[in-house]
């Protein structure tokens, strides 16, 4: 098992990393921008270093400064988090050549489920659905128009690179398809400098399951159940929950293992998600691989009793995953919500400032993963995730109480936050009743 | 279902119900000594009333005011929490009435538990092993010397009406037996205004286990496995777990039989606690009933999945317990500490003062039922008692490790705390291995 590792994060993950480590007995080393210097969970780790400026890319984007600070620290692995380099097969390929060992897939997968055609290919081979669509990338518009006229409007075009909803456009006629072309082609060339798209099926209002997966070096591949991630805004996450509400038993159980066999035909080991839409038919279309730990891992956590951040260390350090599939509970209703530094009557603008006053809730069945205390200052630089509010009850019934009850409770003074939406959420009787697709909160608010 | 419940505590337990009384969707009506205005807790309820000043015998034992607030407060129930009246049959019975259901059991069970004379009566008819001793109260000092000689030295004199350890002394030879049953009986009157004493053989070295019960009013009793409450210092209970290491499951189901069956013998309903001496040589011996629900309560919590507050107010609106024992879980292994506001340098002497900085641990499995806060000032009036750290882990190693990650964690500045203790505790062997005795404390520290 590795004695030391670096956790190239900052804010709530790298916490969660660094307790993870501290009961297995691992030495942690932490890096930090200026903005960072002086939060209260870098006295939690054994060093930290001051790897740049507040601006990510002159610090958690650096790369040749995080293996400077792993050098030094002398760890033998990073854990990279969620976000910033997390899903950079190059970061994992560095550090690698440099002998230390990187909580995560193989960069050989991580590279090629980044690509968004060539993880379509993969999932074909596997046998998973995937939204009826081209080939590979459009080379040309009569080709486009084509595959649309097959398939039927309508379509989404999307970038091979793509990601955060840049170089995407949906199409509902020829007109709109050939002007949407050219749009997402010169989005994408100016975000991920590859011009490349390819069309799709457009799901109209979907519901978001995705399936956590946990791989070993070893050949054994486990499903931790799935997720439900349908309520998001702009194609932000904002509540996920696991079991997915209103799920019919069979396409559960279809949908996991179609996930498992996706991740087996791609090579990839240690944690990853493998997100599907799920049309109002129950029929399911692979989407992507995430191919690190999620913001919404804890749900997964909740109601199968393990722990995903000594998982995928245990994995990364060689060591067999020991539970089987059918030893693999699913109990009881977890709920986690997103609680971000922003504005809701401002167009949920960034919020920075201090927190001058915090009263966070508790009790039975609840888990607040979070980095801030009373006197914490939010600043404007990274996302604006402050916290996530996490409820395991028996029911799903229980856990919308509780998660009621906590956001009654809970007061944050000195910022604006997400918590006012959240109420609404858990008051709206769609969501109560399960029944939200994606298209929900823009839809209802 | 009560639309209206008046909770008649202060600190943890009123906020603890309170937030199950929220989630239920039940108002709450709280109340307060002038000590405790202003605190957080209170404007959680949906109203609160000031019962009197400081001192508990002028507040929270003031039957007749906490009835006026029932009254003015129109609630239909009254949560009695732990402590001050919690275990008061003539509070129950007052209650009951004035046409208030008192959330807990009825007071003839109450009161007849209550006497320890009386309690090993219905413990030897519900063919539950008491320690051998006088068939009733000692009358005169040959009768004494009589039962000593018959049983063996050592042997304990207890007062019927005892607690607390007051009224209570061991007898190793026939001189400290004539002295202690002066003593013991002086105490007792003094304590309790009855003198009545009885002797029982001693247990060594023995381990504290108990079961939690939960019957409903429809002759259906439950347990929720047992307790082990060993550690303990000077007869207060410092860690609490569940299951009990090293406690061979034979002698596991005998005992939380044992507790069912005089918990049906005594008549007794909603939630409680039957407690046991268990010798080194696995034989257990009744000790005594707690008629309320108790402090270490959220460790059966944890490992059930049950939440003992809810149950408490369905089984008292008189539903029926839903669950079979066969269906009632114990899953991993969960600890409570309870952390206290005293000096370990100074004798463990209370310290009162403003919480002038607070980080609390948090993360998978770790829940801290508290109601202080960062400047929160804890008064010297009542018990010291500042918190409850509880984790739940899938093995007791890992719980071990996650409350040690905890407590390093912790930061409580302005007040002392019991945590130093608590670190010597989880790095101790002895406790390490499930090893330790009600003596443990005194013998090792």
């Amino acid at each position: 098992m590795f004695q030391r590792i670096l956790v190239a994060n900052r804010g709530e993950i790298a916490l969660r990393v660094i307790r993870a480590c501290r009961e297995m007995g691992i030495e942690t080393v932490a890096v930090f921008s200026e903005a960072d210097r002086g939060a209260h969970y870098l006295s939690l780790a054994d060093e930290a270093y001051c790897i740049g400026p507040a601006a990510a890319t002159d610090s958690y984007l650096m790369i040749n400064r995080i293996i400077s600070a792993a050098e030094i620290g002398n760890v033998q692995a990073i854990h990279p988090g969620y976000g910033f380099l997390a899903e950079n097969a190059h970061f994992a390929e560095v550090c690698r050549s440099c002998n230390i060992e990187f909580i995560g897939p193989p960069h050989e997968a991580m590279a090629q489920l980044g690509d968004k055609v060539s993880a379509r290919e993969i999932a074909k081979a596997a046998n998973v659905n995937v939204s009826p669509g081209t080939e590979g990338l459009v080379t040309d518009e009569a080709e486009a128009l084509r595959v649309a006229q097959e398939i039927g409007y309508p379509v989404l075009i999307k970038a091979t690179a793509g990601g955060g909803g840049k170089g995407m456009r949906v199409a509902r006629n020829d007109i709109s398809l050939k002007a949407g072309l050219k749009a997402a082609a010169a989005e994408a060339e100016a975000a991920f400098k590859n011009a490349g798209v390819y069309i799709e099926k457009y799901i109209e209002n979907p519901r978001h399951i995705e399936v956590q997966i946990m791989a070993d070096n070893h050949g054994n591949v486990l499903h931790l159940w799935e997720r439900d991630c349908s309520l998001q805004r702009r194609h932000q996450k904002l509540v996920e929950e696991s079991p997915a509400p209103n799920l019919p038993q069979s396409v559960r159980e279809d949908i996991c293992k179609a996930a498992c066999r996706l991740i087996e035909q791609a090579g990839y080991t240690n944690a990853g998600t493998v997100e599907f839409l799920v049309g109002p038919d129950n029929q399911f279309y692979f989407i992507e691989v995430n191919a690190r730990i999620q913001v919404e891992h804890p749900v997964s956590e909740e109601v199968t009793g393990l722990d995903l951040i000594k998982q995928q260390i245990r994995v990364a350090a060689g060591e067999k995953l020991e539970l089987k599939q059918k030893n693999v509970p699913c109990n009881g209703s977890a709920i986690e919500l997103r609680i971000n530094a922003e504005d809701p009557d401002n167009d949920f603008r960034g919020s920075p400032g201090k927190i001058t006053k915090l009263r966070v809730p508790a009790g039975p069945g609840v888990r607040f993963d979070s980095h801030i205390y009373e006197g914490y200052t939010v600043g404007p630089y990274y996302d604006s995730l402050i916290g996530k509010l996490i409820v395991h009850r028996p029911t799903r019934e229980e856990s919308l109480a509780c998660m009621r009850r906590c956001l009654d409770e809970f007061v944050i003074e000195g910022i604006k936050t997400t918590i006012p939406l959240a109420k609404k959420i858990f008051n709206h009787s769609a969501f109560i009743e399960g029944k939200v697709d994606t298209t929900f909160i823009e839809r209802t608010w």
